[in-house]
């Protein structure tokens, strides 16, 4: 499952880039991360730079004030995708030369970008943990001039995929156990399709239709045949027979273009009782799996599987727990957060050096204005308290000494150490985790009606 | 406005790449599209070819079957991104392997796609056009192998980028002609949110601050700080006088750090009445923007403008049509459609040749099965017919002869001839064409209520 978290050349674009571009979840070579940035980044650079406070040691954090409303617990992902990102976060002659054509900063900070490159550390929680509100998911320090222009990507790439993550965790619990197939490409961005395939597979799911993140991230792909094919064809007969042909018995037969039963009798008549499955994409699905199976097994065809796909989510999915399915198909709800298609993470500044002097302490520091758009200042530390069952009660967030009956229980790792990253692994450790941290919550926290956070955010 | 429309070497990444990656809404060259496309293209394609029928003429249309609930219109955008798509629509060495390596398709199959090409021709609306339920936005016609390989990488792009022009244009209304800026970035992919920030701008938003959209498409960008640049400094004074010292008193400040009054009398001392803009960026909109407003005048500072942001949708922006505000800037809800992240396009086979001769007829074609799945057979024409004072009354869409009497009001236009792109245009076009469409409809297609289709869909 890690070949492609590994650099790799066999499956990149032809070209002289040196830089590290691994996992990019693009299914190309990206140069560079750094014009995914809102321009107040740059206009802040230069503006610090001019004053003398750029060199300010700074704790930039990122937290999210509340859940979903209704979700239980939060899905981080996209982690592994933000350290590439910091690790090709750079500038060459082209960008300088937009940023410097469009006047977007001065020559002074222009010289300062051309030898950009991260030095700070960065620790977090890692991929496919659970989080509360108020966790402290990342948190970026360094001077103020070189962690403020990662404020964007971070959030792009956070908020995206942990949107999805989240999405396809319910999913999956939904599921229990039976396999889910990712097949949103359609719905969302070409390459927002990608990360989400990604996300989807560390929040549970098996399979994904997406050959560009099968060929980025090695998640399996699967896939046979949509009504078109059927159409193609002057009978449903002639569909099935090159598609047998063509794929063997074990492939999956689309038998709702017309009549299902009549197709599933075709079908078990061409491929025989080793027909691998039948997919079943309209119509009343609970039914129809139920009517499918017992004509199935009346056909001696007792191994071949059903397949669901039809705008399904959480709910749906849910619905057909007692119906004979083995495996859904799930696309537009997946890819858009099941109604939530982004997370409300933020990156603010939470502390920062007292004065120009580099060996300044760092203070803490907040927003106070009215407006519920308040934060906690101060660089934080986050542990998930146990109860005496081992089940998890209590996330605690505190900004002071790690009280130590909590230190074993520390969430943040580290992930960047002066600027070099510190923590790459599989997708699959990351996927690991999350199961693992969902078994660890109450039990209340996998119910999929809307609900409270499972777990309170203490404030040590 | 259409510099970047173009191809340009000057911003994109070196390397030997031949082919024409020209506005693909990317930062960065992109050799190929072929992988944004689900796996059962490809079995299909094999199956297909392997059957002696991937060469019958095909003909697909793009449509929905419905507006997002209570929408009174839909939104054309991404059709120029499509373009580019299928120019890039390619198979390298390591695209063919990655197929091979996989196991995704045969000998045979790997053979035809090295040498792929689309070689059909594509009709559609133009961009920036409304639609309704069953209007034909894209009609792909080729051989069937050619032509439904492209379905994935053509629906994620319009259903991505329609979704959020539609979006865009709710704001736009709601706006009343005051200036729009897309700062929605950090809540979507950031590959997604340059695509965002395109079919804004085609939507009827100003600015963008989204850099690498800047970059690729050339939309203005535009942005001056956030709260940490207050708090990185010991005092908002210090804050605004280091931001007035780099950026002139025409910047922005962001008054809402600790007290917003106190920060508007500390702008206005330090900048003069000359300060360009205050941005408020959280608490009651209405009530601080009539008091700044005020506070401002009785400053001198007359000409200073206020600038809201904070979790506005068209709604929040409609509510703020009597405050004395100038410019809105629009984050989460833009970039996620205002509650409909996609649309629900669909790419379907509806007409093919009746045999494998390649002088065969075109035979309409449909799914037939329950389940609301349904769609119309047969190759479409659309037009909007008028009433007798020139205000749109009816999407008519018909398969066989165009009536006279609407042959001059024809929506499709042609994109691809034989496989070459025959209609680039800038954005600006698109942007003007949706105005004029959108004025052209009935005066209820602005209500931001909810409501019916503004225009019903009539089959002739």
């Amino acid at each position: 499952m890690n070949a492609k978290n590994a650099p790799t050349t066999a499956h990149t674009a032809a070209g002289g880039n040196a830089m590290n571009t691994a996992d990019l979840g693009l299914p190309v070579d990206v140069p560079s991360t750094a014009l995914f940035t809102d321009r107040y980044e740059f206009t802040m650079l230069q503006a610090a730079l001019r004053g003398g406070t750029a060199g300010r040691r700074s704790v930039f954090e990122v937290f999210t004030r509340r859940l979903p409303e209704g979700r239980r617990y939060g899905v981080l992902a996209g982690t592994g995708r933000v350290l590439d990102a910091v690790e090709n976060f750079r500038f060459d002659s082209g960008i300088l030369g937009f940023l410097s054509d469009q006047r977007i900063v001065d020559e002074t900070t222009l010289n300062w970008l051309a030898d950009y490159r991260f030095s700070g550390d960065i620790h977090g929680y890692p991929e496919g943990e659970v989080y509360f509100p108020g966790s402290p998911l990342m948190r970026v320090e360094g001077t103020f001039g070189e962690a403020v222009l990662l404020e964007t990507v971070i959030l792009s790439i956070l908020n995206h995929d942990s949107a999805v993550a989240a999405a396809a965790s319910r999913m999956a619990v939904a599921a229990g156990g039976r396999p889910l197939i990712e097949m949103g490409a359609r719905r969302t961005h070409e390459l927002g399709a990608v990360a989400a395939a990604r996300a989807a597979y560390v929040g549970g799911f098996s399979t994904t239709s997406d050959l560009a993140a099968g060929f980025r991230y090695n998640i399996p792909t699967v896939g046979t045949s949509a009504h078109a094919f059927t159409l193609l064809h002057d009978s449903e007969r002639d569909a099935f027979t090159a598609q047998v042909a063509a794929l063997g018995s074990g492939t999956t037969l689309l038998v709702d273009t017309y009549d299902v039963a009549e197709a599933v009798r075709t079908a078990v008549e061409i491929a025989g009782p080793e027909l691998g499955a039948v997919r079943i994409d309209s119509g009343d699905l609970l039914l129809l799996a139920h009517r499918v199976r017992q004509q199935l097994d009346d056909l001696g065809a007792h191994q071949t599987k059903i397949v669901v796909t039809s705008d399904l989510d959480e709910y749906a999915i849910a619905s057909l727990a007692a119906a004979p399915v083995d495996a859904y198909g799930v696309g537009t709800q997946l890819v858009t957060g099941s109604g939530h298609p982004t997370c409300s993470m933020v990156y603010k500044l939470v502390a920062r050096a007292a004065s120009d002097d580099p060996s300044a302490p760092l203070v803490p520091v907040a927003k106070k204005s009215m407006g519920g758009k308040t934060s906690i200042g101060g660089r934080k530390w986050a542990a998930r308290r146990l109860d005496a069952e081992g089940v998890a009660e209590a996330e605690v967030v505190g900004s002071g000494p790690v009280p130590p009956e909590l230190a074993d229980r520390q969430l943040q790792v580290e992930l960047v150490r002066a600027g070099e990253v510190v923590a790459r692994e599989p997708l699959d450790a990351a996927r690991d985790r999350h199961t693992a941290a969902r078994a660890g919550l109450p039990l209340s926290a996998t119910q999929l009606s809307r609900g409270e956070p499972v777990l309170p955010t203490e404030y040590a």
